[in-house]
């Protein structure tokens, strides 16, 4: 099995006479090579564009592409598939999806449907009520800006239940194309300098997911790096967030704590102490809290439990639940993996109102998310229930995906641990595993003599030997020294064991030629 | 008829104790009031938030919404309705949606629909490819970011089509959530320092849509307004566009113009030498060209004619057909009318290859567009053809939708110029009127005295003593001391009428009291 060095996988366009995205016409005029004049170059770009990275969607995702259509045209590989295990992406990876959503999406955009014998009579009413809220009885109007009124109010009942009757207002929740956009519109309002003048501060964790770091550098805020305790299970330890925030102050002014609970890129789940001891530490240092609940749904290990930062707020009583606190919840993860709908929502308390109503108005010149994107967060938040005619399928499919889910989130541990220099936590919750691997200093060397980060040059040899594309950990942020990779759990059983063994085969190969 | 002077319409917050976002619990403990401690006020704010306006969803709509309630109550007004002429929601103004689109969505969204005897066999088809493009078949799989493969093919296919025969080129397409957003992540680009130090400067019409504002607000860009000439039916002179630019240009770095073709809200149609002009004057300046064309199937004037950028470009041959351009369409307006799916795209030519790798780059951490937007693009842009079955009901729907359009455009005008006092240009095309109301002194006095725009205050009188909501010419920009508003021709024929009776009453009796 050869170990291959490539440059980053960098599209290699041409120049600018006959560059990719030139023009070309039935007559000779638009083909006639020219001068460049371009007036946006790469110094005239906004630099902040260039420092942002988003991993998940990085070099190694553009390659396993380019292999996917060389396979496609026969070049002569040493395997014949690519396997993505690069993005959180369930039905990509042949999860299946949940009936009542689709019917309920169907029969909204397509209302004649209603006399359709096969739809179920709650999948009918439901569509009613929803048809009702939107402008014209149709999901082609705009929303509100903070969505449709209805959803809003069974995001607002959900959380309520949720949290064991700690009560939710509808007028908190704004529905958003997918959890991202709420993160990203939300973070937005704190990039204002602190009264020093220094930059606005947000705290993430190392490992973390790119969305925050990419955010983070395209708004020109200072991003304060807490690392999670790999080896007490990716704990979030207050001693860490003090360091963190204490080694930062004097270059910036902190303003918000972000926490990913369960954990992505780490998979493990907040015990409810860690969570009293994070809010007591934002409140003693005024921090905004945005808790980034979107994988709420997907706990696996029996002694681990969900509990939102909403609800143990609530429970610790004043001054704690006054706090101001942003939590997001998605259609794209848990069992639904409707990551292609882009329907996700922010719950958000305790918000100055003045500074609320100013959020409000600038996500109305977006005019407003996805309508059938809040309609998949409808059927999230009020799924049927027993009695109701389409519970016992939606009851079945459910419990089939987290079951599958949860077979592979040990099965994921176990198979990496046996293999000798990868060490892996356990899988609490989320769909991802990120193992450390124990590079040789050959290898660092290697990596290094062709400019690569070390964990890069490891995943690109895995992508090209394998065709497994995992994500290199230095795209999530890792302690100095360490190197890991984030693999999602979600392929099904078959792919999941021959990514497996093409994994356990390449590393022992690379281990070999470096170690 | 009660002429009423109210405040903008802000929503009144109540204190920090009692703040409507404030947790309420069943215990206690949640509802006690204590004193406010918020980290994020109006002073640590990022002040362009503040600064930012969206008219198109602003007080006046925030007003409307507050009387419709009312009405719901039996609050005794004298109207009983609210016509909102504020925002071109077709939808909402009971357009119906085009059969064809629905249905390839919905059985996109539920493929058991495939075997349903009502789908034609080219929505089926259609289907299929579509599927055939998302990952593991779904819908609900993340598409690359930049959108479906197959889609940006047809866009291109379509774009070659509409320009006879000028070549596009399916790798210079990018999908977005309506074109506002591929706008706004384009336009994030251009943020960035001149070699002098100055701020970028862009280049946007007065009046102008607000999105263009808006955005520029909320990046700190310098904003070059540039004049449309209400005398020539809201022209576009380059000999505006010069003066503009050099009065600028001692404090900002022009890099960007913009120009919307059909244009919102003044609704003319550009002629071909008038887009020539633009372009050379853009050559001249070494200006990226913005070309919003999302209302180009929205031409009602027999003496008007859609020219796009791209194709004049192309026309005029070297170095014209090498300029940087950004044109962009959607699925929101037209005979579509589709708001709410959130479908568009911008076609991008001549960017400069490593400039267009870091947007793509950039628009990646966003993951993609909503999938169903994508697909709802793809039926615009690949309508039903004759022979297929789904073809005669697409055209008699699209012809009946456009027809109305067409009788509304010339129906407005007439109506609102037969009124003393008001004056309106043609509607060569898009869904809006602009016209300019001739208000007396003593109007503009009580307006200023109450602090409001005197546009603004004649609006929000409209609305209190009609029902009919408007937008105020301010809220788009116009010349200083003149007044205007911005109306959609959506309503449907009845409600049309009884919208230019309220207001021919009202604008007689507001004359009477201020004239």
């Amino acid at each position: 099995m050869p170990i291959l060095t490539r440059p980053t996988g960098r599209p290699n366009f041409a120049n600018c006479a006959d560059k990719p995205n030139s023009q070309a016409r039935s007559g000779a005029d638009m083909m006639s090579p020219s001068p460049c004049h371009s007036s946006l170059t790469m110094k005239e770009l906004n630099q902040r564009i260039i420092e942002m990275q988003y991993a998940v969607r990085g070099p190694l995702v553009i390659r396993a592409a380019e292999i996917e259509s060389e396979l496609k045209q026969n070049v002569k590989k040493p395997f014949n598939s690519v396997i993505r295990v690069n993005i959180g992406d369930a039905h990509a990876m042949q999860q299946h999806p949940i009936t009542f959503i689709r019917q309920v999406i169907a029969a909204c955009t397509y209302p004649p449907l209603l006399d359709c014998a096969q739809f179920p009579s709650d999948v009918r009413e439901r569509v009613r009520l929803l048809l009702g809220d939107c402008g014209g009885c149709s999901v082609g109007s705009y929303s509100a800006s903070v969505g449709l009124r209805v959803v809003r109010e069974h995001v607002s009942e959900y959380i309520t239940r949720r949290d064991g009757g700690v009560l939710s207002d509808p007028e908190n929740v704004i529905l958003s194309n997918g959890a991202s956009e709420a993160i990203r519109s939300l973070m937005k309002l704190f990039n204002h300098p602190g009264p020093d003048g220094k930059p606005p501060g947000v705290m993430v964790s190392t490992p973390q997911y790119p969305l925050y770091s990419a955010t983070i550098a395209e708004y020109g805020i200072c991003r304060i790096d807490y690392y999670l305790n790999e080896e007490k299970n990716w704990a979030l330890d207050v001693a860490e967030l003090k360091r963190a925030l204490e080694e930062a102050r004097p270059k910036c002014h902190p303003v918000l704590l972000c926490v990913i609970n369960p954990g992505n890129p780490t998979g493990q789940v907040l015990t409810r102490a860690n969570i009293e001891d994070v809010i007591k530490f934002a409140h003693e240092e005024k921090l905004f809290l945005f808790a980034d609940e979107v994988y709420q749904d997907n706990v696996y290990d029996p002694d681990s439990k969900f509990h939102s930062f909403k609800k143990v707020m609530a429970e610790m009583g004043p001054p704690y639940s006054n706090m101001e606190l942003a939590s997001f919840h998605s259609a794209s993860k848990g069992y639904m993996g409707e990551c292609g709908l882009r329907g996700g929502y922010a719950e958000i308390v305790n918000m100055d109102p003045d500074v609320f109503a100013q959020f409000k108005k600038s996500i109305s010149a977006k005019l407003c998310s996805s309508v059938l994107g809040q309609i998949a967060v409808d059927c999230v938040v009020k799924p049927p229930v027993p009695g109701e005619p389409s519970y016992e399928l939606f009851a079945k499919e459910k419990a089939e995906v987290l079951k599958n889910l949860h077979d592979k989130a040990s099965m994921i541990s176990e198979a990496l641990n046996s293999i000798k220099g990868v060490k892996c936590n356990k899988v609490q919750g989320a769909m991802y595993a990120f193992p450390r691997i124990l590079l040789p200093p050959k290898a660092i060397e290697k990596a290094k003599s062709v400019g690569q980060e070390p964990d890069f040059f490891y995943a690109m040899n895995l992508l090209e030997s394998t065709g497994v594309c995992i994500i290199p950990g230095s795209g999530f942020g890792q302690k100095e020294g360490t190197f890991h990779f984030r693999t999602t759990i979600l392929p099904p059983p078959a792919v999941f064991q021959d990514f497996i063994e093409r994994f356990t085969k390449f590393h022992e190969h690379f281990m070999s030629v470096y170690g």
